[in-house]
């Protein structure tokens, strides 16, 4: 049976990480950037066999699958002005970091015939742009695929075998809606906690008595703004909630604190060290 | 001029470390713990030359340097029935992660003729005990020196030594007011995140779909609860401080996030960016 020739339109660092896991993994790749200057260097990199910063009706027309790696919006209106260049039966699929507002708006506008599939390879760098490209940021991490009723079994099983081949330890199902609310809490609130620690008070002058957990809870605290403040709009109400739910246990253990409530302050830290051992990476599935 | 002899009052995680260090760096180390299975083990182990489960008159006033590795209320006991087996001009210090109550505690009860000086070696392990010490924890960690107006500027250059000779990069002099509020924000702060992060809601099931990021702020929440709870009661003005200053701008993100005010959350991750350039490892002096 024919390989599957993906298209990936946008080349930042997740563009660019799966052009460059997919063509290692044998695939015929192409990509779709509005600079020139990235398009030249994914070509000169070997990441993709093709690349234009044009989007021509004849290129989009010839792949089988289409990964978006742009920002939502940009996603949606791309695919609003080009979504007639499509072939029938292409698989069209993302890398967002927010699934029910996206996946819905885009499912309402597509065509019959072409079939979206959302995902979200929960893997990333502090860096971005093509040049942070790493196809092996994949390995070990988690890929989610949030199909709706409006997918079939088939488009289904070809978005998952993407997190495969590109070698992903986990692959899961989510809902959109139960994806919205696993990223607020587990990636969404954390972001939000990192830059409250480090902008709530001036701490140019601490780096000398730092030790690694501060270094540890702030290393995301270097954010892309452009792309969280989107992806925290998209999914406010969710966000919120988590926010909340995180302050009050916050206060919950000030107050016990405020109390010199030892034993409270103790169980509360038992129960925490208990369930961070169901985290240890290498105790994983 | 001959080399100080030490002695490491409790052999744990912290204390074991030290004498593996000292002792690698050519010192006569001894050590005094309450478990024969602890004794045994650092002698067979060499991180020590001799170490007994009692106290000794005789072998305690045979040390130029004492150092305390237990938990405040422990050291501030044992201090009160053994002083006076010290022999005048002894060197007493400590690791305790706060440090205001206790050196003010240790320098009202202690006699003539012997000094205390407070110091924070800013390193350490989710794991505790001696086998778990390690003497390379301290290389490229903070070691931080609690001198008061009590202290003579001699007691402190050895104590300044000691943090040179196990080999932390940077050695630094805070009063304990000073100290107890930067660890009350860098390092305590950032437990109580950790186990609030933790305990908010039931995460056995979200393991699966962990990033890195949930990853990085819980690493902390693995917490020796006996020995944090009496950190944060022995800091609980200051700590409490620290955590509303952290609320309070959860709920000023919280808030602009609920007006969908996009500026004012992009301006505060761009400052937060900019932050936390400041900290990175390869910058630090």
């Amino acid at each position: 049976m024919k390989k599957d020739r993906f298209l990936i339109v946008g080349l930042g660092l997740i563009g660019g990480s799966y052009a460059q896991g997919l063509k290692r993994a044998g695939y015929e790749v192409g990509a779709i950037s509005r600079a020139a200057e990235t398009v030249r260097y994914a070509l000169e990199q070997g990441f993709v066999d093709s690349a234009r910063t044009d989007v021509d009706a004849d290129y989009v027309g010839g792949f089988d699958i289409v990964v978006f790696a742009l920002y939502p919006h940009v996603m949606l209106d791309w695919i609003d002005r080009y979504q007639a260049f499509f072939k029938p039966g292409t698989l069209l699929t993302d890398v967002t970091g927010v699934k029910g507002t996206v996946v819905r708006q885009v499912q309402a506008k597509l065509r019959p015939g072409v079939e979206f599939v959302g995902a979200h390879p929960m893997a990333g760098r502090e860096c971005s742009g093509i040049r942070a490209a790493d196809y092996r940021i994949f390995s070990g991490a988690n890929y989610i695929v949030t199909p709706t009723a409006a997918n079939t079994p088939a488009a289904i099983a070809r978005c998952e075998e993407i997190g495969r081949i590109l070698g992903f330890k986990t692959i899961s199902t989510l809902s959109p809606e139960a994806h919205d609310e696993m990223i607020g809490f587990l990636s969404q609130l954390t972001h939000v906690i990192a830059v409250a620690l480090m902008t709530c008070k001036d701490t140019t002058h601490l780096s000398a008595y730092t030790g690694d957990s501060f270094r540890d809870l702030t290393r995301i605290a270097r954010i892309n703004d452009e792309m969280w403040s989107e992806l925290f709009l998209l999914n406010r109400e969710q966000l919120l909630s988590q926010i909340d739910l995180f302050t009050n246990q916050m206060t919950a253990i000030r107050q016990a604190l405020s109390d010199g409530d030892t034993e409270a302050l103790r169980a509360l830290m038992r129960l925490s060290t208990e369930r961070r051992g169901g985290f240890d990476k290498t105790r994983e599935p």
